[in-house]
């Protein structure tokens, strides 16, 4: 007998109808004879209204008190769950992060799960009761309410598989896999069938936003295997109808490249003309750490005979106003002569295992831009992804000449 | 140092602004050098909106899931109030039922409190913060969620102060205190500065929607003296704006009658042609009381030459067509001949400490109703009650003129 999560997020329960649909799915793997644990997300929109209350009466919130205000929506998922399960004629019951021991740090609104305790929940679970988890939340060492960031609930559901030593943890979402590329850009893109940790930690790192890539890295740790699937398809036949991601080697994938992710949400800066000496680096991007902005993509380009050089690189949209700032605030500690920068770009990635033995693939990247006329602005590569940053204008004919150049379109 | 405790209800955490509002009531108290605990309900209409999640998924649900969802209304209060309180630059955090240790009985969707252990909250306060804690919410000995019942949080409030050992429990609520008879009917109907709290818990027991029952119960077996006043009036200078609920003595009474009550919540049930032998009323209530209905008011006609006699006696509305179907199938072990009902019927009780040493009082209501041509149709009496079921279209009528005859006018 095998246990498995099963992961609602927010559109899967988005109402009253939805949570019955998710709970008929639960139902359906009760029947298989497997015991199960149901993590959900708060209900579509919830969230959102919720901060936008913290908002309202304190534009600098105390992070403590919103992650008490928000952690709720959760809750009422849970309770809701439960009940639609019981309408079924299960047995089920609602927990809370505090009630299942979810322990985590106190970086409120973000904070990061240490333990999980779960042999209350495993008792009941053993007992015949499906244990429906509120996700997203936990508690910390004196008793406070955190929340997990964004897209929190796919760690939670992980993180609890882990603890329960659960046989797969499965996230219910409304898509039905992850695909090759974006399928609403790229009509050719492939559902892919399985996925190794590696390729879909840099995919959803690099963009694609089928799941949290907190949640991926601790996978990827416990050897967990977790699979995407639809709560709204109809699933007939098969016992892993989504996408599985699991080990990976590199004889299990045919293509070099697994997959084409991107992101709209970076900016490009270039600081013009910095006198290339050493520690210039250190003088950009230390100030830009402080601030707790992220930098990404960076390229520096040869010096020149005046011994200056241009710096470029990205962060992300959000962060794009006060890097300026800080940017312009360090001008007399850099000296560079022109600042300019970019917001229509966007960053095209190429990720696959096979990339590690195989020569040339950055080589058709390049040949297949230059061939629609798309200047790159800035590369970046890694041992499984190669990156390049382009106008945002060439986005969707990036992904489909890309798709196509690397054999990925689907038969 | 003074220790107070502060209750919102939902109509003064209705919206974001009330929420800020009340927040400044707050910040009155702490200036005038007391310490404070808050006590929230849910935002106006967020209780209803919950528990309509529960019943479109299960009509029969299960309490214990009900609470784990309700329970979010009074929590997402609890965080706002807090932030507003900040905002404000003062020091104040959330506390929800299971982090204040207020412990129930197991009865889920009423329970009761069973004890509160105010150590970690007391600590804080004394270091400075405002504690808010969430109303109508406590936790099982096997930590689950529980609710209190409707006007729940008002009994929360009361405990806590209890527990607090604090000097005085403030009600703020949509009206300015407590008054000698509904205003919105008897615009002569004056606001009591004090009223005992025997007199407080028969007004909320015979329909005054002020206060919570249980809490005026509690209040009085712990002699915690509570204040209801409004959280929308402006109060200048007075330092008791409100009425309070204090210890009681005849003397300080200057009326027999303090206060006037309805209610329309009651339902008339008559069995005609009872058979007058031993065991017979209990024939009628036992089974009543097996489904969990409440009997008020009862009376019994004097026995006629066939030694039968007709029982007439109310229910709540809320439980007539259940106690119509008790009724019935026990119609062979009663013997009644025919039952008869009304639902247009109003319940008017004249309350006072007073009555204790006062004869005639009972008189002058019958005398006064009588001048209206107001039919009684059962009257019931207590030590300080004395209560008339009356057509309900005379409601008013009645309410105006016994308000003067017992010289309660505003002046």
């Amino acid at each position: 007998m095998s246990l498995i999560v099963m992961k609602f997020g927010g559109t899967s329960v988005g109402d009253i109808d939805r949570i019955k649909n998710a709970a008929a799915k639960v139902a359906l793997e009760v029947q298989r004879g497997h015991k199960v644990a149901v993590v959900v997300s708060a209900m579509m929109g919830v969230t959102d209204q919720l901060i936008g209350y913290c908002r309202a009466i304190s534009p600098r919130y105390d992070q403590r008190e919103h992650d008490a205000v928000v952690a709720t929506g959760e809750q009422v998922s849970s309770g809701l769950m439960s009940l639609a399960l019981q309408q079924r004629g299960l047995n089920a019951r609602s927990w809370q992060g505090w009630q299942v021991g979810l322990r985590t740090d106190s970086t409120h609104g973000k904070a990061r799960i240490a333990d999980i305790d779960p042999q209350t929940l495993l008792a009941s679970i053993d007992d015949g009761k499906i244990g429906v988890v509120a996700g997203f939340q936990g508690v910390t060492e004196d008793g406070r309410i955190t929340t997990l960031g964004r897209g929190g609930s796919d760690t939670s559901a992980v993180a609890l598989a882990v603890a329960l030593k659960a046989d797969r943890c499965d996230i219910y979402t409304d898509v039905d896999g992850v695909y090759s590329a974006d399928p609403r850009i790229v009509e050719s893109a492939r559902k892919m069938k399985r996925v190794s940790y590696e390729e879909m930690l840099e995919l959803a790192s690099l963009g694609a936003k089928v799941l949290q890539a907190r949640s991926v890295e601790m996978a990827m740790r416990y050897r967990m295997p977790v699979q995407v699937l639809s709560t709204f398809a109809n699933e007939i036949g098969s016992d892993l109808p989504g996408t599985l991601i699991t080990e990976g080697n590199e004889k299990m994938e045919e293509n070099t490249v697994t997959g084409i992710a991107h992101t709209r949400d970076e900016a490009k800066i270039t600081l013009v003309k910095v006198s290339d000496k050493p520690g210039i680096a250190a003088r950009v991007f230390v100030p830009l750490a402080r601030a707790g902005i992220n930098v990404d993509m960076i390229v520096q380009t040869a010096s020149d005979e005046n011994h200056t050089t241009d710096i470029s690189f990205t962060v992300g949209k959000s962060d794009f106003d006060r890097a300026l700032k800080v940017l312009e605030d360090e001008q007399p500690s850099i000296g560079y002569t022109k600042l300019t920068s970019a917001k229509n770009v966007a960053k095209i990635s190429l990720v696959g295992l096979g990339m590690r033995s195989h020569v040339g693939v950055a080589a058709t990247m390049f040949e297949t831009l230059a061939e629609k006329g798309i200047n790159i602005l800035v590369i970046e590569t890694s041992e499984i992804n190669t990156s390049v940053l382009i106008s945002d204008e060439y986005t969707e004919l990036a992904l489909r000449a890309l798709h196509t150049a690397y054999g990925l379109d689907a038969a």
